[in-house]
C-alpha cells in the first residue's frame, strides 16, 4: 500500500516498507533485503536515504512518537479536566499501536531494543513526563484525594514521610510515582493483550486498571464522574481498534 | 561461571552460555556462534543436544517458569492469607529478572518473541491463572471488597451488570480481570524500569501500584494491614535485587 504501482522508491515508500518488515518480523530478523524486495528498490537507494537499518528504526520511532503526541494534542484540546485527559490519553496510547503500521512497528522497536537505545529511553521518559504535567493539573483542579480525606497517604510508606518538601514534595512524589505507573500499565497493558491467548484488548486493561485505581486517586464527590469518563473513554478507543 | 576449567562441555554448560548470550543481546542477535565459543564446545556437541537456537530459547523459558513457580511456592507456603500472597508473588516475579541469568535472559525471551511462540503465550497465561486463583481465595476469606462498601463495582460498568451468573458472576469477571491488570502491571514495570532513564525499579513501581489499589480493593478495616503487608515485601524483594 506504500508502493507506487510503477515501483519508483521514494525515502517515504522505503521507511512504509521498513514498518511493515519490522512490525512484522520484529527489528533483529527484519533484513534490509526484505525492505528493499517490499519497497521495489535498488539498495542503492535504500542507503543514499537511510545509512543503515538503525536508521530505519529510529525513524520509525521518531514517526510513531509523532503519533503519539498528536494523540496527545486531541486529548488535550478537549477541554477536559487534567485527569481525564490523561485517563483519556492512556487509553489512546494503548490503542495507537492497532490503528498503523508505523504505530504497529514503533510499538515493537520499543518493546525489542528498549535497553539499549537512547532514542527508547528519550521517548519512554516524554510518555512518563506528560503523564506527571496531567497529574500535577490534576491536583490543581483539585481531582486528586491524596490523602486529603484521612485515607493513608501511600507516598508516606515509600519515603517514611520524611522528605524535606512537606506536603508540596510529598504531592510531587505522588504525582511522579503515578505517573510511573502509569506508564508501566500502558506498556504491560500492550504486551499482556498480544501474549496472553483470550486477554482482554489493551484498552479494556487500561479500563479495568483506572476504575479500580479511582477510589483511591480522586475525591469522593467526583467519583461517579470518573467511572462515566472511564467507560467513554474506553468505549471510544475501542471501537477506533477494529479494522 | 557455567564453565568447567578442562573446558568440557555439558548440557547444562550450553544452556548456561545461551542464557548469557540471549540475555546480553537479545534472541534475535543471539548467534550460535557466539553461544558455542563462550560454552568451549564444537558445534556438533551444541547440535547433538539442542536441534536449534529456538530449542536452547524454549528451555530457558522452562527454566524461568520453573524458577516462577518456585517462588511462587514460596510464596505460598508463608501461610498468609491469599491477597498477600498475591502482593508478595507479583513482586518476587517482577525480581526475579535480576535474581539469575535464566530468568533475565528468559524475561527478555518473553518480551521479544512474545507474539510468534506458543511456550510464551503457556507462560503468560499460566502467571494470569495463577493470580487469578489467588484472588478467588482472597474473595472467599472476605479480604476483596468487591463493591460490597456501597462503592461503585467496577464491573458492573464493564459487563453492565447482564452477567447470568449474577454476583458469583460479576465476581469471577472481577478476578479475571484484576489478574489480567496484575500481570500487565509486572510485566510493564519490568519493561519501563529498564527503558526510563531514573525509572524507579520494578519492585518500587509494583509497590505504589498495590498502594494505589488498596482504597478500592480490599475493605477499609483490612486497609491498614495491607499497607504495611506492601511495604512488607517491597522491602524484602528490593534487597534480593541488589548484587
Amino acid at each position: 500500500m506504500m508502493r507506487n504501482d510503477d515501483g519508483s522508491g521514494t525515502r517515504q515508500e522505503i521507511l512504509g516498507a521498513a514498518a511493515e518488515i519490522i512490525g512484522t518480523y520484529g527489528y533483529f530478523a527484519a533484513s534490509v533485503d526484505r525492505i528493499i524486495t517490499l519497497a521495489q528498490v535498488a539498495p542503492g537507494e535504500l542507503y543514499s536515504q537511510f545509512d543503515s537499518k538503525d536508521a530505519l528504526a529510529q525513524e520509525i520511532i521518531a514517526v510513531r512518537d509523532q503519533r503519539a503526541a498528536e494523540v496527545r494534542r486531541a486529548a488535550a484540546s478537549s477541554g477536559a479536566p487534567a485527569l481525564e485527559t490523561l485517563i483519556d490519553e492512556s487509553m489512546a496510547l494503548a490503542a495507537l499501536r492497532d490503528s498503523d503500521v508505523f504505530c504497529l512497528a514503533g510499538d515493537r522497536l520499543l518493546r525489542e531494543v528498549d535497553d539499549t537505545w537512547d532514542v527508547v529511553a528519550a521517548s519512554r521518559t516524554r510518555d512518563r513526563a506528560e503523564f506527571a504535567l496531567l497529574l500535577r493539573d490534576a491536583r490543581r483542579e483539585g481531582h486528586l484525594a491524596g490523602g486529603s480525606e484521612g485515607q493513608p497517604d501511600a507516598v508516606d510508606a515509600e519515603t517514611g514521610g520524611t522528605g524535606t518538601g512537606g506536603r508540596e514534595g510529598r504531592a510531587q512524589a505522588q504525582e511522579d510515582a503515578l505517573a510511573q505507573v502509569v506508564l508501566a500499565a500502558v506498556i504491560g497493558a500492550g504486551v499482556s493483550a498480544r501474549a496472553v491467548r483470550d486477554a482482554r484488548d489493551a484498552v479494556t486493561v487500561l479500563e479495568r486498571l483506572w476504575l479500580l485505581l479511582l477510589p483511591g486517586l480522586v475525591p469522593e464527590h467526583l467519583r461517579p464522574r470518573y467511572i462515566d469518563a472511564v467507560g467513554r473513554s474506553a468505549r471510544l478507543h475501542r471501537r477506533q481498534q477494529l479494522p
